[in-house]
């Protein structure tokens, strides 16, 4: 806060500023969400079964977001500037995430819909393919992209697209084997971090 | 804002991108809760008087949510590092006070109803369910857990949880009993706060 | 971000943080207020002059949170630390403040009712009642508080719950002298900041 | 965060309380876009291309006010202090971005009307009027303003209102000149921030 001008490296914007922006957005994004959570009137017993779809739909999702945010935060930590290349990779990622509230109420609205699961997994793939490039970016900023021989994790960020773009399209074999695979993802995608935390600590 | 990324210590994030996050989310939360108040059209006496239930238990809710907010800082200020276990307890919290909403509405629109009462009552359960672990954590990694041999107030947080159980039960009794104990907990809540804060300043 | 917990002063929380999540929450009020906007279908010349209620209400409201959004930055500033009392004061006024979307509504669906009037002069009274406690607050924290004879400006706070108490009266007698009110307030009260500034600056 | 009051320079607030609480409403508008989109049920093909239209405006409003993000952050960035008239300029720009998701619903509900395609470009072209100002007090603020010939950008700035003018008047001809032009002015936009930053790395 009040930082003085001359603080921020070279570069369009200094990375905190990158991510209190993105943080700010994908807050509203994961809240947003309850909105589409309607209060059944009269309340009875079929009335609130008949939102399980709308929850497990809305649980899903939470998930998702809250994954591509802690994901989305390991990368621009790391960086030392943000150019417009980064900047617009950013700014998709925002766009394609600002659409998850829309296709969580598509799915939700309309369970068991091979086109509504599939257009979900199209629009996670799309916010996916934002990361192989903001990992690659942030691994040629890094001191890490001049000294160590370690790969950059951007081998994994494109396998995640790949596994959504053949969820979505198994969506019109069975819809349950979709929604398996959109709720792995962000599970297998922590343990990464979790290893990453290990090798920092130790 | 534009920290170096040396600056953050082990762990996943820095407590401090944590709790922005999670500030960002709450501020959503509480705010987001008044799109369920309609204006009613057109404004009658009659119109205004039956408002009144939505109105009340936007009140309770807003004052939940606060005083939550108002614990959730107090144990993340004093954590030196997030790691896989906080980011998880943390994000189960938010995912249940992002519900909050939803539940107040159910409430507000089903005034009187046992099953809309009770559900409510789960929610605020389910929430306060995040803060032994979190406490618990803040207490380990303080000074205070190394040196000191006051216990940690988890046992308390745990009592908040059993409280909000029971006054959810009591719903099928008395709605009116739970209320009374859903609106007493974040006030007897604010406490130990205050005597705390009178510790820290002598 | 990411300071370390002996950063803080003593009290419950920093001025900081609390002015943090303050803004998270006005930032979201201001913004939400738009959706009461509904986009007339199909778009006619009367349908647009037919949202002119609304779009005045809106003018109104967002010109009154953002004067009050400045003024609660100023007094917050000051502050040195922030104890039970002012945390109330704050959540009193982010209260009354969250319900501004809801009155603008209010007077914009039932334009030229002297209730839906009065109604929101009163919630602009409501949420001017936490000004004159914060200001004198922060300047019981001020170095002017010990130094000073320099008497503190709640005394026109207090002013401005009273004239808007006034004007809600007034609704009663006619809408227009209410709503010439309401808008004048916000924009004297921007006077004394350009006071203020002069000062510091000298 | 919990910074001391003597932190602030003159003026009204530091530039980095300003630059976060529009980030916050920025963040907001970005995202409450989307609960423009409603989810089509039951979900059909022709359904799905109904909703082209109001996908369209999202992107566009989206690509808009990224940009306008972008270029706020790049002006507030070279401020040394915010007196009354950046308040108030910055206070209009979030006001006019305030009502891009109305406006935004307008154009997505009323496709191919001239009328919406008006008000569209001229709520682009108001917000726009924000930025000669800001830039004319940054640039004044700045050190370049004092020993540097180098004019500042407002001459830009002010042209960008004509282009948004001259786009809103042209939609009685036909709206996909219109919307060309609305498209074309962000990508335009971008332009010099690739070159200053080219510069400042040099």
């Amino acid at each position: 806060m009040d930082s003085a001008p001359e603080e921020h490296g070279p570069g369009i914007m200094g990375p905190g500023r990158l991510e209190a922006f993105s943080d700010g957005v994908i807050a509203v994004i994961i809240t947003i969400m309850v909105l589409e959570l309607k209060a059944p009137h009269p309340l009875t017993w079929p009335g609130l079964v008949g939102l399980a779809p709308v929850m497990l739909s809305y649980v899903l999702s939470f998930l998702v977001v809250a994954v591509m945010w802690v994901n989305h935060h390991h990368i621009v930590r790391t960086l030392r500037r943000v150019d417009g290349r980064i900047l617009w990779m950013n700014l998709h990622l925002l766009f394609w995430m600002s659409l998850i509230p829309f296709t969580t109420s598509l799915v939700g609205e309309n369970h068991g819909s091979s086109l509504a699961t599939c257009l979900y997994g199209l629009n996670l793939a799309a916010c996916s393919l934002a990361f192989p490039g903001l990992t690659w970016e942030a691994w040629r900023q890094s001191k890490a992209g001049q000294a160590s021989s370690r790969p950059p994790k951007w081998r994994g960020d494109i396998a995640v697209v790949l596994v959504y773009l053949s969820a979505a399209a198994l969506s019109f074999v069975s819809v349950y084997i979709s929604y398996v695979i959109y709720a792995a993802v962000p599970l297998l995608y922590f343990v990464p971090e979790r290893q990453f935390k290990a090798a920092r600590t130790a």
